[in-house]
Protein backbone atom coordinates (compact mmCIF):
# COMPACT_ATOMS: atom_id res chain seq x y z
CA UNK A 1 0.00 0.00 0.00
CA UNK A 2 0.98 3.38 -0.74
CA UNK A 3 1.15 5.65 2.41
CA UNK A 4 2.29 9.49 2.34
CA UNK A 5 2.63 10.80 6.16
CA UNK A 6 2.29 14.50 6.24
CA UNK A 7 4.61 15.23 8.75
CA UNK A 8 7.78 14.03 9.68
CA UNK A 9 7.92 14.88 13.61
CA UNK A 10 7.53 12.45 16.11
CA UNK A 11 4.36 10.91 15.32
CA UNK A 12 5.01 10.76 11.24
CA UNK A 13 8.44 9.14 11.74
CA UNK A 14 7.51 6.42 13.84
CA UNK A 15 4.36 5.59 12.14
CA UNK A 16 6.13 6.07 8.80
CA UNK A 17 9.29 3.66 9.78
CA UNK A 18 7.11 0.94 10.99
CA UNK A 19 4.69 0.42 8.23
CA UNK A 20 8.02 0.79 5.47
CA UNK A 21 9.18 -2.15 8.10
CA UNK A 22 5.95 -3.78 7.59
CA UNK A 23 6.31 -3.33 3.55
CA UNK A 24 4.53 -0.44 2.55
CA UNK A 25 5.77 2.22 0.31
CA UNK A 26 6.27 5.40 2.31
CA UNK A 27 5.72 8.83 0.90
CA UNK A 28 6.91 11.21 3.71
CA UNK A 29 5.32 15.37 2.71
CA UNK A 30 7.78 17.60 4.44
CA UNK A 31 7.80 21.40 4.04
CA UNK A 32 11.32 20.87 3.49
CA UNK A 33 12.06 17.40 1.98
CA UNK A 34 16.21 18.74 1.55
CA UNK A 35 16.74 18.87 5.25
CA UNK A 36 19.28 17.44 6.91
CA UNK A 37 16.55 15.89 9.30
CA UNK A 38 14.29 14.69 7.30
CA UNK A 39 17.29 13.19 4.36
CA UNK A 40 18.55 11.63 8.11
CA UNK A 41 14.81 9.88 8.54
CA UNK A 42 15.05 8.34 5.42
CA UNK A 43 18.05 7.15 5.86
CA UNK A 44 17.49 5.23 8.91
CA UNK A 45 14.41 4.06 7.65
CA UNK A 46 16.52 2.68 5.31
CA UNK A 47 14.02 1.16 2.76
CA UNK A 48 10.47 1.86 1.04
CA UNK A 49 10.37 5.65 2.06
CA UNK A 50 11.12 8.85 0.13
CA UNK A 51 9.80 12.38 0.40
CA UNK A 52 8.64 15.01 -1.28
CA UNK A 53 6.37 17.86 -0.82
CA UNK A 54 2.84 17.06 1.15
CA UNK A 55 0.94 17.91 -2.17
CA UNK A 56 3.34 15.52 -4.09
CA UNK A 57 2.97 12.89 -1.34
CA UNK A 58 -0.78 13.00 -1.33
CA UNK A 59 -1.57 12.84 -4.99
CA UNK A 60 -0.47 9.51 -5.43
CA UNK A 61 -1.07 7.60 -2.49
CA UNK A 62 -3.76 4.99 -0.75
CA UNK A 63 -3.67 6.35 2.58
CA UNK A 64 -3.07 9.76 3.35
CA UNK A 65 -1.85 10.18 7.25
CA UNK A 66 -2.35 13.69 9.03
CA UNK A 67 0.41 14.08 11.52
CA UNK A 68 1.33 17.49 11.34
CA UNK A 69 0.44 20.39 14.14
CA UNK A 70 -3.13 21.13 13.76
CA UNK A 71 -2.84 25.19 12.55
CA UNK A 72 -0.97 22.78 9.14
CA UNK A 73 -3.77 20.40 8.41
CA UNK A 74 -6.27 23.59 6.78
CA UNK A 75 -3.16 24.30 4.51
CA UNK A 76 -1.95 20.70 3.92
CA UNK A 77 -5.80 19.63 2.76
CA UNK A 78 -6.33 22.83 0.33
CA UNK A 79 -2.52 21.43 -1.07
CA UNK A 80 -3.95 18.18 -1.07
CA UNK A 81 -6.18 18.45 -4.47
CA UNK A 82 -8.73 16.43 -5.33
CA UNK A 83 -9.48 14.10 -2.09
CA UNK A 84 -12.31 12.13 -3.13
CA UNK A 85 -12.08 8.61 -1.94
CA UNK A 86 -8.79 8.96 -0.75
CA UNK A 87 -8.28 7.10 3.05
CA UNK A 88 -7.35 10.15 5.39
CA UNK A 89 -6.11 9.02 8.92
CA UNK A 90 -6.42 11.66 11.02
CA UNK A 91 -3.71 11.86 13.92
CA UNK A 92 -3.67 15.32 14.68
CA UNK A 93 -5.33 17.12 17.70
CA UNK A 94 -6.18 20.35 18.43
CA UNK A 95 -4.49 21.10 21.56
CA UNK A 96 -4.02 24.75 22.77
CA UNK A 97 -1.60 25.47 25.55
CA UNK A 98 -1.99 24.41 28.54
CA UNK A 99 -3.63 21.07 26.33
CA UNK A 100 -6.84 22.29 25.87
CA UNK A 101 -8.70 21.11 23.17
CA UNK A 102 -9.47 23.92 20.47
CA UNK A 103 -11.92 22.29 18.94
CA UNK A 104 -15.23 21.56 20.41
CA UNK A 105 -14.72 21.58 24.10
CA UNK A 106 -15.73 24.39 26.32
CA UNK A 107 -16.54 22.79 29.62
CA UNK A 108 -18.48 19.99 31.08
CA UNK A 109 -21.03 18.80 33.75
CA UNK A 110 -17.75 18.39 36.50
CA UNK A 111 -16.78 22.32 36.14
CA UNK A 112 -20.30 22.73 36.36
CA UNK A 113 -21.77 20.84 39.87
CA UNK A 114 -18.49 22.90 40.87
CA UNK A 115 -20.34 26.18 39.84
CA UNK A 116 -23.71 24.84 41.26
CA UNK A 117 -22.32 23.72 44.29
CA UNK A 118 -20.49 26.50 45.54
CA UNK A 119 -17.72 25.89 47.83
CA UNK A 120 -17.62 21.98 47.52
CA UNK A 121 -14.84 19.93 46.62
CA UNK A 122 -15.77 18.37 42.95
CA UNK A 123 -14.28 15.40 41.83
CA UNK A 124 -14.94 13.78 38.43
CA UNK A 125 -14.64 9.92 38.95
CA UNK A 126 -16.72 6.90 38.57
CA UNK A 127 -18.41 8.18 35.27
CA UNK A 128 -16.27 6.24 32.74
CA UNK A 129 -17.44 2.78 33.25
CA UNK A 130 -20.19 0.67 33.75
CA UNK A 131 -21.91 -0.24 36.84
CA UNK A 132 -21.62 -3.77 36.47
CA UNK A 133 -17.50 -2.97 36.56
CA UNK A 134 -18.19 -0.97 39.95
CA UNK A 135 -19.65 -4.44 41.25
CA UNK A 136 -17.39 -6.72 40.12
CA UNK A 137 -14.19 -4.79 39.03
CA UNK A 138 -11.84 -7.85 38.39
CA UNK A 139 -11.11 -8.55 34.44
CA UNK A 140 -9.01 -12.16 35.20
CA UNK A 141 -6.60 -10.86 37.95
CA UNK A 142 -5.99 -7.00 36.38
CA UNK A 143 -7.44 -3.90 37.94
CA UNK A 144 -9.50 -1.43 35.57
CA UNK A 145 -8.36 2.37 35.92
CA UNK A 146 -10.42 4.58 37.66
CA UNK A 147 -9.03 8.15 36.14
CA UNK A 148 -10.40 11.10 38.80
CA UNK A 149 -9.92 14.62 38.86
CA UNK A 150 -10.64 17.74 40.91
CA UNK A 151 -8.93 20.79 42.00
CA UNK A 152 -8.82 19.74 45.70
CA UNK A 153 -5.95 16.99 46.75
CA UNK A 154 -6.94 16.18 49.73
CA UNK A 155 -10.27 15.35 48.36
CA UNK A 156 -8.81 13.70 45.66
CA UNK A 157 -6.65 11.76 47.91
CA UNK A 158 -10.23 10.87 49.70
CA UNK A 159 -11.54 10.11 46.68
CA UNK A 160 -8.75 7.83 45.51
CA UNK A 161 -8.90 5.78 48.83
CA UNK A 162 -13.05 5.36 48.25
CA UNK A 163 -11.65 3.82 44.47
CA UNK A 164 -8.92 1.67 45.51
CA UNK A 165 -11.58 0.02 48.32
CA UNK A 166 -13.96 -1.36 45.82
CA UNK A 167 -11.20 -2.42 43.65
CA UNK A 168 -10.33 0.15 40.65
CA UNK A 169 -6.79 1.13 40.49
CA UNK A 170 -7.23 5.32 40.95
CA UNK A 171 -5.10 7.21 38.49
CA UNK A 172 -5.37 11.20 39.06
CA UNK A 173 -5.86 13.14 35.93
CA UNK A 174 -5.34 16.39 37.09
CA UNK A 175 -7.29 19.64 37.61
CA UNK A 176 -11.30 19.32 37.63
CA UNK A 177 -11.16 20.92 33.61
CA UNK A 178 -9.98 17.65 33.07
CA UNK A 179 -13.95 16.48 33.08
CA UNK A 180 -13.62 17.61 29.42
CA UNK A 181 -11.81 14.50 28.87
CA UNK A 182 -13.31 12.09 31.44
CA UNK A 183 -17.23 12.89 30.05
CA UNK A 184 -16.20 11.95 26.72
CA UNK A 185 -14.31 8.61 28.07
CA UNK A 186 -17.61 7.65 29.23
CA UNK A 187 -18.94 8.21 25.84
CA UNK A 188 -16.23 6.42 24.53
CA UNK A 189 -17.26 3.52 27.24
CA UNK A 190 -21.00 3.73 26.36
CA UNK A 191 -20.60 3.20 22.59
CA UNK A 192 -18.58 0.71 22.28
CA UNK A 193 -20.48 -1.25 25.59
CA UNK A 194 -23.95 -0.27 23.39
CA UNK A 195 -23.22 1.13 19.90
CA UNK A 196 -20.57 -0.84 19.26
CA UNK A 197 -22.07 -4.15 20.53
CA UNK A 198 -19.03 -4.91 22.77
CA UNK A 199 -21.44 -5.46 26.17
CA UNK A 200 -20.68 -4.00 29.23
CA UNK A 201 -18.01 -5.96 30.25
CA UNK A 202 -14.95 -3.61 29.37
CA UNK A 203 -13.04 -1.41 30.96
CA UNK A 204 -10.32 0.95 30.57
CA UNK A 205 -6.67 0.09 31.68
CA UNK A 206 -3.94 2.31 31.81
CA UNK A 207 -0.36 0.10 31.13
CA UNK A 208 2.43 1.30 31.99
CA UNK A 209 5.91 0.00 31.59
CA UNK B 1 -17.22 7.63 56.58
CA UNK B 2 -20.30 8.69 56.20
CA UNK B 3 -21.26 8.65 52.51
CA UNK B 4 -24.31 10.01 50.33
CA UNK B 5 -25.29 8.87 47.50
CA UNK B 6 -27.45 10.25 45.85
CA UNK B 7 -29.53 7.88 42.99
CA UNK B 8 -30.32 4.54 43.71
CA UNK B 9 -29.94 3.70 39.72
CA UNK B 10 -27.61 0.74 38.74
CA UNK B 11 -24.35 3.10 39.37
CA UNK B 12 -25.33 4.39 42.87
CA UNK B 13 -26.61 0.73 43.53
CA UNK B 14 -23.02 -0.76 42.96
CA UNK B 15 -21.24 1.89 44.22
CA UNK B 16 -23.61 2.43 47.49
CA UNK B 17 -23.16 -1.83 48.12
CA UNK B 18 -19.46 -1.59 47.65
CA UNK B 19 -18.66 0.85 49.95
CA UNK B 20 -21.42 -0.32 52.45
CA UNK B 21 -19.04 -3.73 52.16
CA UNK B 22 -16.45 -1.71 52.66
CA UNK B 23 -17.69 -0.66 56.06
CA UNK B 24 -18.58 2.67 55.11
CA UNK B 25 -21.69 4.16 56.30
CA UNK B 26 -24.27 4.51 53.14
CA UNK B 27 -26.81 7.05 52.75
CA UNK B 28 -29.19 6.74 49.85
CA UNK B 29 -30.92 9.44 48.50
CA UNK B 30 -34.03 9.17 46.62
CA UNK B 31 -37.04 11.08 45.56
CA UNK B 32 -39.04 7.88 46.77
CA UNK B 33 -37.08 6.26 49.88
CA UNK B 34 -40.23 4.12 50.39
CA UNK B 35 -40.45 2.46 47.40
CA UNK B 36 -40.32 -1.59 47.27
CA UNK B 37 -37.34 -0.99 44.73
CA UNK B 38 -34.80 1.83 46.93
CA UNK B 39 -36.63 -0.99 50.01
CA UNK B 40 -35.52 -3.66 48.20
CA UNK B 41 -31.84 -2.74 47.69
CA UNK B 42 -31.36 -1.72 51.33
CA UNK B 43 -32.10 -4.96 52.27
CA UNK B 44 -30.03 -7.03 49.51
CA UNK B 45 -27.43 -4.53 50.84
CA UNK B 46 -28.15 -5.46 54.72
CA UNK B 47 -25.91 -3.56 56.92
CA UNK B 48 -24.72 -0.16 56.79
CA UNK B 49 -27.13 1.41 54.48
CA UNK B 50 -30.07 3.47 54.75
CA UNK B 51 -32.43 5.92 52.52
CA UNK B 52 -33.39 9.13 53.22
CA UNK B 53 -34.75 12.34 50.84
CA UNK B 54 -31.40 13.88 48.97
CA UNK B 55 -31.35 16.42 50.32
CA UNK B 56 -31.49 15.03 54.16
CA UNK B 57 -28.80 12.56 53.16
CA UNK B 58 -26.62 15.42 51.51
CA UNK B 59 -27.02 17.25 54.51
CA UNK B 60 -25.07 14.86 57.05
CA UNK B 61 -22.68 13.77 54.81
CA UNK B 62 -18.81 13.49 54.91
CA UNK B 63 -18.73 12.47 50.49
CA UNK B 64 -21.63 12.94 48.36
CA UNK B 65 -22.51 10.84 45.37
CA UNK B 66 -23.93 12.08 42.35
CA UNK B 67 -25.44 8.86 40.67
CA UNK B 68 -28.10 10.65 39.10
CA UNK B 69 -29.78 11.56 35.21
CA UNK B 70 -27.76 14.84 34.25
CA UNK B 71 -31.11 16.18 34.51
CA UNK B 72 -31.94 15.96 38.15
CA UNK B 73 -28.25 16.98 38.82
CA UNK B 74 -28.93 20.76 39.12
CA UNK B 75 -32.10 20.69 41.69
CA UNK B 76 -30.88 17.91 43.98
CA UNK B 77 -27.75 20.33 44.79
CA UNK B 78 -30.38 23.30 45.48
CA UNK B 79 -31.76 21.06 47.57
CA UNK B 80 -28.53 20.45 49.32
CA UNK B 81 -28.03 23.48 51.14
CA UNK B 82 -24.46 24.80 52.12
CA UNK B 83 -21.99 22.57 50.38
CA UNK B 84 -18.90 24.89 51.24
CA UNK B 85 -15.84 21.60 52.11
CA UNK B 86 -18.00 19.01 51.03
CA UNK B 87 -16.27 16.53 48.99
CA UNK B 88 -18.73 15.67 45.77
CA UNK B 89 -18.14 12.95 43.43
CA UNK B 90 -19.59 13.84 40.41
CA UNK B 91 -20.06 10.68 38.66
CA UNK B 92 -22.83 11.64 35.97
CA UNK B 93 -22.44 12.70 32.09
CA UNK B 94 -24.56 15.11 30.55
CA UNK B 95 -25.43 12.31 27.78
CA UNK B 96 -28.28 13.82 25.16
CA UNK B 97 -30.50 10.85 23.17
CA UNK B 98 -27.27 9.56 20.41
CA UNK B 99 -24.51 9.28 23.50
CA UNK B 100 -23.46 13.15 22.43
CA UNK B 101 -22.26 14.99 24.96
CA UNK B 102 -24.83 18.08 26.42
CA UNK B 103 -22.23 19.97 27.66
CA UNK B 104 -19.05 21.68 26.15
CA UNK B 105 -18.59 19.04 23.13
CA UNK B 106 -19.90 20.09 19.75
CA UNK B 107 -17.27 19.20 17.16
CA UNK B 108 -13.93 17.57 16.22
CA UNK B 109 -10.94 18.22 14.73
CA UNK B 110 -11.62 14.74 12.57
CA UNK B 111 -15.00 16.28 11.65
CA UNK B 112 -13.04 19.43 10.88
CA UNK B 113 -11.08 17.36 8.27
CA UNK B 114 -13.79 15.51 6.87
CA UNK B 115 -15.83 18.86 6.20
CA UNK B 116 -12.20 20.70 4.47
CA UNK B 117 -11.51 16.94 2.52
CA UNK B 118 -14.48 16.90 0.79
CA UNK B 119 -15.41 13.46 -0.59
CA UNK B 120 -12.38 11.57 1.37
CA UNK B 121 -13.14 9.10 3.93
CA UNK B 122 -11.45 10.25 6.89
CA UNK B 123 -10.67 7.64 10.07
CA UNK B 124 -9.80 8.86 13.35
CA UNK B 125 -6.52 7.04 14.47
CA UNK B 126 -3.43 6.88 16.03
CA UNK B 127 -4.37 10.80 17.77
CA UNK B 128 -4.27 9.29 21.57
CA UNK B 129 -1.42 8.27 22.17
CA UNK B 130 2.17 8.48 22.24
CA UNK B 131 5.25 8.80 19.31
CA UNK B 132 7.21 5.89 21.75
CA UNK B 133 4.04 3.98 21.83
CA UNK B 134 3.86 3.66 18.03
CA UNK B 135 7.72 3.55 17.54
CA UNK B 136 7.37 0.18 20.46
CA UNK B 137 3.78 -0.74 21.84
CA UNK B 138 4.35 -3.39 23.73
CA UNK B 139 3.95 -3.26 27.81
CA UNK B 140 4.93 -6.87 28.72
CA UNK B 141 3.30 -8.78 26.14
CA UNK B 142 0.21 -6.72 26.23
CA UNK B 143 -0.99 -4.74 23.22
CA UNK B 144 -1.99 -1.45 23.91
CA UNK B 145 -5.67 -0.54 22.23
CA UNK B 146 -6.16 1.88 19.00
CA UNK B 147 -9.11 3.26 19.28
CA UNK B 148 -10.39 4.29 15.52
CA UNK B 149 -13.53 5.52 13.95
CA UNK B 150 -15.31 7.25 10.82
CA UNK B 151 -17.63 7.05 8.44
CA UNK B 152 -16.33 4.45 6.08
CA UNK B 153 -16.24 1.17 6.88
CA UNK B 154 -13.80 -0.17 4.41
CA UNK B 155 -11.42 2.89 5.09
CA UNK B 156 -11.66 1.62 8.32
CA UNK B 157 -10.79 -2.06 7.84
CA UNK B 158 -7.96 -1.00 5.96
CA UNK B 159 -6.92 1.25 8.70
CA UNK B 160 -7.47 -1.70 11.65
CA UNK B 161 -5.24 -3.77 9.48
CA UNK B 162 -2.60 -0.71 9.54
CA UNK B 163 -3.38 -0.23 12.91
CA UNK B 164 -2.55 -4.02 13.96
CA UNK B 165 0.75 -4.41 11.63
CA UNK B 166 2.40 -1.80 13.96
CA UNK B 167 1.23 -3.78 16.87
CA UNK B 168 -1.82 -2.70 18.47
CA UNK B 169 -5.04 -3.74 19.00
CA UNK B 170 -7.50 -1.78 16.81
CA UNK B 171 -10.72 -1.23 18.23
CA UNK B 172 -13.68 0.50 16.65
CA UNK B 173 -15.41 3.22 18.36
CA UNK B 174 -17.74 4.30 15.82
CA UNK B 175 -18.58 6.94 13.57
CA UNK B 176 -16.19 9.72 12.57
CA UNK B 177 -18.36 12.07 15.33
CA UNK B 178 -16.76 9.91 18.30
CA UNK B 179 -13.48 12.12 17.62
CA UNK B 180 -15.03 13.90 19.91
CA UNK B 181 -14.10 11.03 21.97
CA UNK B 182 -10.60 10.25 21.23
CA UNK B 183 -9.58 14.00 20.90
CA UNK B 184 -10.25 14.04 24.59
CA UNK B 185 -8.89 10.71 24.92
CA UNK B 186 -5.33 11.96 23.75
CA UNK B 187 -6.11 15.30 25.99
CA UNK B 188 -6.28 12.76 28.99
CA UNK B 189 -2.76 10.76 27.75
CA UNK B 190 -1.02 14.15 27.20
CA UNK B 191 -2.09 14.99 30.43
CA UNK B 192 -0.93 11.84 32.25
CA UNK B 193 2.29 11.90 30.19
CA UNK B 194 3.29 15.63 30.83
CA UNK B 195 1.29 17.57 33.38
CA UNK B 196 0.79 14.61 35.50
CA UNK B 197 4.45 13.11 35.68
CA UNK B 198 3.81 9.83 34.45
CA UNK B 199 5.89 10.03 31.31
CA UNK B 200 5.07 8.67 27.74
CA UNK B 201 5.53 5.00 28.74
CA UNK B 202 2.31 4.67 29.74
CA UNK B 203 -0.84 3.58 26.76
CA UNK B 204 -4.53 2.73 26.92
CA UNK B 205 -5.89 -0.76 26.85
CA UNK B 206 -9.60 -1.95 26.52
CA UNK B 207 -10.07 -4.80 29.07
CA UNK B 208 -12.96 -7.50 28.10
CA UNK B 209 -13.82 -10.62 30.37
Amino acid sequence: MRIAVIGTGNVGSALGRRWADAGHEIIFGSRDPASDKVQALLRSIGHNARVVSAGEAMAGADVIVLATAWSAVQPTLAAGGDLTGKIIIDATNPFLPGLILAVGHTTSAGEQVAAWALGARVVKAFNSTGAGNMADPVYAGVQPTMFICGDDASAKATVADLTGQIGFEPVDAGPLSLARVLEPLAALWVNLAYSQGMGPNIAFKLLQR
